[in-house]
């Protein structure tokens, strides 16, 4: 089923799981689908910057993204990050991905781009490249690719594309940008999109109440995200930041730049998702003092929400 | 009294206050210096990043550490920031608040900097400027002025300076950074130095842990960095997590670049500290929904720690 | 005489004169205006980025502006670079030049812009500060300092601001950009402004084809940026580019980004221009064979511009 | 033949023909690769920055180093930009490229990088991901890639790694570079390396004084390129300077960022070496008044170099 503008609810952002020696793990990708699908995910997105997707070359990034769309099946919508250094590999990752079955693709902008024109011509020409049928997201993410797009500009880029059919938010500071858009919604300027919030769930409680329609984002514990975001909606206001709350201290942890993959790999395997926490290179690997971290935050989480309570053998593998 | 590399605790960092119109409010200098002082700070930074140094005028920046000087007297240090374009205005604000009784200046290097002896051979001329008598501190906050120094780099401006007494550390990601640091002192290439940490506060458990000496950030609760410092100190972490954990919601709120600065004035004024929440421009207004998360975080930290329970005819004045 | 929007020929743009201890050389600051005036440029433009302006101090900046102010007299127009990290420090000396006889101001965009409307905000908020009655000129400058300004930009800001008479051009490429600019003049979506270029002079044989109304830069001979400035204006095309291309291998050695104003400090103290060729640090300093490198280079011109004959005693005090 | 550090001479920077719908021309490899053979180029550098290989497909890129690989056959050496985002897209074009007969490959740091540390890091992974009997080159072109190496670092680059075997200066200003890495060599603290130098050539002329082995770039006359080189080595200065001053308005013209690709191509289509001046998008189109300055400036060498005489029907393909 293809994505669209109706998309809601949460979407995890997968890493790419490594064997030790740097080949990719499939095991570990059947096992991390099937765990995003039983905890309820809505869908996941692969092969975004978590998923060190710049590492892969073009035909392990198209398998990798196959394998994922096959064993979701029709369980959760699969989005494959397409974001390339030039529309030769975008369009065929795409195009690629699209015909094993994905719901569509996320693109990013690449980081030169500067002015308001130069952002708004660079998507048309990627959907150009991809092709005006392929459902899309797009992906707006200053603090890591250095492109600011206002309000207004998300706005035409949605405007210039129908089948841009989602906004994977993560500017930080951006509340006020959530509402600015939802404002446009009302006032008519921009037609219905789905937005998604990423910045690994830092702002997850707030930006549901400014609008936002779901979480995109890498947080090991993607149960959490889906209860804030059913809670959100429900308007249990409380009992959504109570949980919340529970998590933001890990979630700051894992949300570290650089280093939160290698968090959110250590959870995943202490978790038993997947099998080993390797990175290609270049990558930053957890020290064991920020293991010890990690496991006490697990610990506190867990005094509020058992599914943190890992069993401490599963730790040995760390 | 001229700040050491001994000094620990928790320094604030200070806004400038405001009138609505943009003048210099001396009368909530005062009053800011008087409530750090009353709370328990063991010192104040002012015209820092979050200081709007860079919208005052030479003379206004001489009169602003002044006042704040002179009202601390002997209860307080205040640490003076001197970071300009040119090292002439640096020059002549460092001596100016030496000679006024500051206890030590701060500076930052300039965003242009790149290369490891760019950013050393910066400071050796910085040093040569304000005099090898007045004690400085180095600051080290990539987020914001893109130079990134690594542990050897600051380890050899610290030893290249014998009057740098101080890191306020801000990297993010940033423990391994302070355990780098530590093992430097260990093993005994780096000197004796005092590592306050910065960045809101949103590492401050963990980075006691790993071996900062106290903190020196603007959170609108220096109550609680007070806190976390000092039971970090005694060893109980638990408490520390437990109180930390309790304000992280209001930290991580006040930690967004821009806005931050908009919520703290706001939270002061509301706290009764400063008259005027104003900015000089360019600045980031609060809006009134902004206001109203604010305040659910106050009322929802206000269950753990009675000092977040501001009475509510306060926040008429918002 | 105020600047207005028919201002065209040539504006030297003036290194700031400082003695070998790294005080301002008052003498030179009149030597240089008056071989500025002698020479027949049209104006001075004075704190600009070559003119270490953010080297000053304030009061230093109010005293440099206002000597060559004074001694221009009624013989050339006195424009003030007074770009500020801050609003308060810009309209200080904006305010002060203008009083003491300025023609006009010049501002550049802080680094930190990225956004259209960041950018045309930010100079709403400039012209706010100056007060609207100052000629000011915009100087749009990517290469040093980052904001890329549209050509649609580049006119929303001079039509939002009726004070605004002047564009420093010196994007680069920048050719397109001055054509288009051109072009809106044609079709009537942009007023009447004055398109001085900078660069060192490296394209000025082809931006006065393109529609410039002069140059403004530092090249060491203001004389050839005259004569081509003039040539170019009486349809003389060859011998326009004739005299271009004998000084094109010194422009382009003195267009070369930090050493460029060592080259020229060098160049004009062989001419006898100015006493000494210190720069306050940070300064990057000419070597030995950067010398003798110019002097070649000096030697090459003279074959075809007297002018650049520069009597070889002089070459001693380099 | 593989690539050593005796390397000199010039290697000319191709770019990568493309028929007008996008698809790679083949023939026109040929008759660029015979071109550069026949003027007497020592090499050819593909797939490099001009080349626009981040627009290829991975299978793309191999085959269009492989052509021309197999078209200069021994009559001259191929080295293969193999710079990726990640390491194992680079290894597998290395590898290939290598098989297929190419003298070496080139790598340049990824954008990202800021700290000498994190700099020559980057360079022992991408040596390990190649393997270290792969001869290399190393690029260092800050203006465009952002990543500023001191003389030091890349000393330490060098000398880390066996295989590194040249490297392509362009740093701008970069003439105290050259003469900084030639004194390392003298006084021993750096082995033999070959250093040929880029920028479009703009500082050829002084590039050969200070020591630089020859020229890389892809100045559309590489014949021009050849003859510096040449006459420098000769020692004769000032018929080197001569034809280079010649030359200098048009190699300026060309050295423009982003638009210089495309006038080297549609220089290079008037002189009938490749068939179309087409570049995948994004990319920068030359306007008719761009063309009819390069006609202009063409006109004008030909004064001087008879080779610039470009018969005029070819200029109707443009």
């Amino acid at each position: 089923m293809k994505l669209t503008a109706k998309a809601a609810g949460t979407f995890a952002i997968a890493p790419t799981p490594f064997l030790d020696d740097g080949r990719i793990d499939d095991k570990s990708i059947d096992g991390l689908t099937d765990f995003y699908a039983q905890v309820g995910c809505n869908g996941v997105t692969v092969l975004g910057i978590m998923g060190e997707a710049p590492k892969l070359e073009g035909a392990e990034s198209e398998a990798v993204a196959t394998r994922f769309i096959k064993r979701a099946g029709d369980k959760m919508q699969i989005i494959v990050g397409v974001s390339a250094p030039g529309f030769a590999a975008m369009r065929s990752l795409a195009l690629k991905s699209m015909d094993a079955g994905a719901a569509g693709v996320m693109i990013a902008p690449p980081p030169h781009l500067r002015t308001d024109d130069q952002i708004t011509n660079y998507f048309k020409q990627a959907v150009d490249a991809i092709g005006d049928d392929v459902p899309w997201v797009l992906q707006d993410y200053p603090l890591t690719l250095t492109v600011v797009m206002t309000p207004a500009v998300i706005r035409k880029i949605i405007m210039d594309s129908k089948s841009c059919v989602m906004l994977k938010h993560e500017d930080w500071p951006g509340l006020e940008k959530i509402t600015a858009l939802c404002n446009f919604q009302k006032d008519g300027s921009l037609r219905e999109t789905s937005i998604l919030t990423g910045n690994g769930g830092v702002f997850l409680d707030f930006e549901m109440e400014r609008g936002a329609d779901g979480a995109m984002t890498g947080y090991a514990f993607p149960e959490l995200l889906i209860d804030v975001v059913n809670l959100s909606k429900k308007g249990e206001r409380d009992k959504a930041h109570d949980l919340f709350d529970a998590h933001l201290p890990l979630i700051r942890y894992e949300q570290q730049l650089g280093i939160g993959l290698a968090v959110r790999k250590y959870v995943l395997q202490k978790r038993g998702v997947i099998a080993s926490s390797a990175q290609r290179k270049p990558g930053v690997a957890i020290t064991a003092q920020a293991k010890a971290e990690v496991d006490y935050l697990l610990s506190r989480v867990a005094r509020y929400d058992k599914r943190a309570n890992i069993a401490p053998q599963s730790s040995a593998a760390g």
